[in-house]
């Protein structure tokens, strides 16, 4: 018996029966009540304080349709690039069940997206399943370090014959993918010689970069990421949605999702946008000293979902400069729990400690099975439900957080699946922009990495960063026996 | 070819022919030269701070030896626990290839131990290993959530004829516990009947408690867990040896580890004590307003040594009330990140946001397998290895985030191995139990969690928590209509 699998099936053919598009079904909804004062006293938001956020807030708006018109938000075009995914469909219904792995090479932002989506939408146990279980779709790896015990562990459960490499990166240069892609090309070559590229799938700029340039041409497929899309806004676009419809997820119905929070995030008025009402209550706790944003779902589905959102946040408001160029070195903080787990781990220092942090729950109303507690020695848990049981805890810890004033709120999914998991995403999409306008930062760089990147090329010998690997050894010399080590 | 199984088991057959107990090996320390002064200016600390803070330290050191008399802190007892060890060897020795699967049902401190251990210790998809490659050892899963789809999706992975469950609860009565061992014992007795009892293991209070009350006697066997051992310091008992030894790990090795460091942590002096060395800083740099406490392990294997460590530090020391029954709401944050992975992810926000992080680099100096970059293209990689790559940007990190004035340490392990990462388990439970004396806490309870237990139980319907259920029903119905939801 496969539990969840059938059911995450039948569920994805129930909403095609009504009608394909997905666009009926019940949305992602914001509840922020126990972050108002009402409930945590000074700790929360007066509704003024939202009001008066509301002229910021339509500013920027009008800040994102600019730069939406100006094709710098390319994320909010993904939802409707209808031709692009059914190629990738066309592509991954031709080779799914060809291949026994499909392994994506990438790091970040082409890797975290990837991650989020099987786990939110496949069975907990995926590759374990057998391929009959999986309808002879993929086993799907992620290859997202550099570190040889994980990539020589890799090789040691792959049957290479059998596997299919997708290598992600948006420049096409990345040291990271392409260190680990050319070890297990030349793995691919002792192996099966000359056909080594009819394993190889390339997702890159389209013209651009190392990639393209050398193993555009030779690879089975090649898939193209946007130039106005940033990896860590790229999820829907090939670099996650390949990898999904390899393990047999609906794309469609995720882009629909999508499309419908779009329409919703569309809307300037705060009090019916969910993207930017997050935004403005993160802005506003930050404000009053609550930089530490954890991200805590009552899923064991969406707990990556959390970690993607990990990178979306932190690297997009985590920054020195703000756009008139003054340093403010501002950025929260995200943090991930998982619920009910981390109530054992985390919750004592959420209930008790510095009052820095708010709790985001991802709250889903309704799961696909249902699973009874049997009668055992007369126990009070007889005859609930393990759904009753993670609801109860959940609704527990929300209560509890608010009557020791501590702000949570809750993004609800009516159910999981790919439509709402669409919408979930693109709301945090939306919001993290908006947060950017409100901090009046740039939302879409991240300098502060390029001196560790130049630092790497120096260590490891690239050729134009000599200079830089003397001023290192110089530094080195100069410095004296290291005493602070014990 | 299996790379990493293998070598592992050859490192610890070279160990045990050195001389068995491990004690020669070499030892885990702290660089924290990138905390002074020195390194990141007025962000960093004093070599006079160090010193002052001394006599706190002393203070320290006899409070908790004072505590070690008084057999409070149990967790300093495990290293010395070896007829206990033998038993468990031995138990593993008899089952664990008689077993095709090994399931920990425990939530908190009874899972994460358990899964630090052997994401440390075992190949990096142990799981996905044919039996013959793991020796005929048991898979191990983890089941530390009440998601239906979770439970769900394990049942469907599991032979139960094939599986021993380890149901873990120090108190004998964790409803998340019991709950997924309700649902496994049916579905056990379903398929095997009254037999089932033989594929029960019971871990929990010696003598007291619901587990060893109704199941200690029908069980293929108990283990206990000390009452003077917090779920939270107990991965060193049976809590996570039992799941350890039956996937090959050497929990003798583990422990001589754990010793080692134990020998070395019994030193008053701070420049002589690494536990109490990171804690003074860590204590010195909270005051300073860094109250988040950044673990990023450059090693795969060690990911989930940080997870574990968040429950460690989070649980312990985030606390309302000091020792003299003051309000004092205090608590660092810990959080979890992995290098490289997590420089495409967080780095940017550690590097250019708020003044408000140290980060703990976990640190391996040597790796046991080593990955040649093969030349392709004549790209500046070629010829390197993916350690040195990843040691690279170890050292590229760690230098730019001191250039920005950014406070790092690291705690270097000579290799990872069960010796190197017992040493490690220790050294940050009494850098733990240090910063609980240095705060002036209980780093032992945990009074934060009871409210939401107690809510939890009502809505449960648990005997004996009636009123509270009829004053949440009172208190809702009074409740107007949720205007914050949208």
């Amino acid at each position: 018996m496969v539990y969840f699998f059938e059911i995450a099936r039948k569920y994805s053919e129930i909403i095609k029966e009504r009608g394909g598009g997905g666009i009926t079904m019940d949305k992602v909804q914001l509840d922020f009540a126990n972050c108002m004062e009402e409930k945590v006293g000074k700790e929360g938001i007066k509704k003024e304080e939202l009001e008066k956020l509301n002229s910021l807030i339509k500013e920027a708006h009008q800040n994102i349709q600019k730069k939406k018109q100006d094709n710098i938000l390319g994320f909010m075009q993904l939802p409707y690039q209808k031709s692009e995914v059914q190629r990738i469909k066309a592509f991954a219904d031709e080779y799914r069940t060809k291949f026994d792995n499909f392994v994506v090479i990438g790091i970040g932002g082409s890797a975290l997206g990837n991650i989020a989506l099987q786990t939110a939408l496949n069975h907990p146990f995926y590759n374990l399943l057998s391929a009959g279980e999986r309808k002879g779709n993929s086993r799907i790896f992620v290859l997202d370090n550099v570190d040889p015990l994980f990539t020589g562990g890799l090789l040691d459960v792959l049957d290479l014959d059998k596997t299919l490499f997708n290598i992600i990166s948006k420049s096409g240069n990345t040291a990271e993918g392409l260190a680990n892609f050319f070890i297990l090309k030349k793995a691919l070559q002792d192996k099966i010689g000359d056909k080594c590229g009819r394993h190889i799938v390339v997702t890159t700029d389209k013209e651009k970069g190392f990639l393209r340039d050398k193993e555009g041409k030779g690879a089975l497929d090649s898939f193209v990421i946007p130039r106005n899309v940033g990896g860590r806004f790229s999820v829907l676009s090939p670099v996650g949605l390949v990898s999904a419809a390899f393990s047999g997820i609906d794309i469609e119905l995720l882009l629909s999702g999508a499309e419908e929070m779009d329409n919703i995030c569309n809307e300037a008025e705060i009090w019916k946008n969910p993207a930017y009402m997050y935004a403005a209550i993160q802005f506003l706790m930050y404000r009053k000293g609550k930089k530490i944003n954890v991200m805590m779902p009552y899923a064991h589905n969406l707990k990556d979902i959390a970690d993607w959102f990990r990178q979306l946040w932190a690297e997009s408001l985590g920054k020195k400069l703000n756009n008139k160029g003054e340093v403010v070195n501002v950025g929260p903080t995200p943090v991930k729990a998982l619920g009910v787990t981390d109530q054992h781990s985390q919750l004592q220092l959420y209930m008790e400690g510095p009052l820095d942090k708010t709790i985001t729950f991802l709250s889903v109303n309704k799961f696909d099975l249902q699973m009874e507690i049997p009668e055992f020695y007369d126990h009070y848990l007889k005859g609930h439900t393990l759904e009753e049981l993670l609801k109860s805890e959940e609704k527990a810890t929300s209560l509890a957080l608010t009557q020791n004033n501590r702000p949570n709120l809750s993004l609800v999914l009516p159910q999981i699946n790919a439509h709402t998991v669409g919408q979930l995403i693109y709301l945090l999409e939306m919001a993290t922009v908006c947060m950017g306008e409100l901090f009046d930062i740039d939302a879409l760089n991240q300098p502060g990495v390029e001196l560790g990147k130049e630092l790497t090329y120096a260590l490891m010998g690239k050729a134009g960063y000599e200079k830089r690997k003397e001023e290192l050894e110089q530094k080195e010399a100069a410095e004296g026996k290291n005493i602070y080590i014990i």
